[in-house]
């Protein structure tokens, strides 16, 4: 057995960072399975997260921790955190307040590629980014 | 409008891969919404996937394209690939044959946290690896 597959480590234990100390996390409505969102975390924002069992990244752009909906009130409630087979993956099952793309829909996945390899909305705006964020000049 | 967020450009220029060439896809089950797995694609194996509309992926640890299934037969006939808000991560939404994960699960997330920060198994598991990619020395 891999040590990457050994239950008797903790599961912080088992989580693998990349070079940047990174690992991706994919968000999953807990109740329909739909899939929210990916971000990243630092372990940082990883202990913060077990322990308020609200959802918190490391922003790549800001470069800062991020307690996801400081800013838009849309906090994730977090339920489960699954790891996958080689530990450099995380699956976190979320209750979302509104939605959770800064772009106004429910998942940031909202647009699906079609035959034509052009691209259409496949989601549902749950509200207006103007409102939330501020005009962007 | 961010040009990230601009509908008439095509799918293949929306795609923003990473340092290393390289994009996160996220896989879920077409029906039942379950996450399965998540792997990199480079360009040639997106423009694969786009053509075979089978899963094809980069493999960070053997540096080469991987038809996903071409060793176990386990292969993912892709329905839908969707796009984030911020082009740098893909969402496929596949039917698995057989199970995903190499250690025999339906998905490679099957293990979970507990609230001790150990873990536990929380996947069914769909076939015996030996019996697929041969005995382990």
């Amino acid at each position: 057995m891999s040590e990457n597959q050994d239950l008797q480590k903790s599961f912080l234990e088992t989580v693998k960072f990349d070079d940047k100390g990174l690992v991706p996390a994919i968000v999953q409505d807990f109740e329909t399975g739909k899939v929210l969102m990916m971000a990243w975390m630092n372990r940082q924002s990883l202990e913060m997260t077990l322990e308020k069992k609200k959802a918190c990244y490391w922003s790549r752009s800001r470069q800062k921790l991020w307690l996801k909906g400081e800013s838009s009130g849309n906090m994730q409630n977090v339920h489960d955190i699954l790891i996958d087979c080689d530990g450099d993956t995380l699956l976190l099952k979320v209750s979302q307040t509104g939605g959770a793309c800064h772009m106004g829909y429910q998942s940031c996945f909202y647009r699906k590629t079609k035959d034509d390899l052009s691209m259409e909305i496949c989601d549902t705006l749950m509200f207006n980014p103007e409102d939330v964020y501020g005009k962007q000049s």
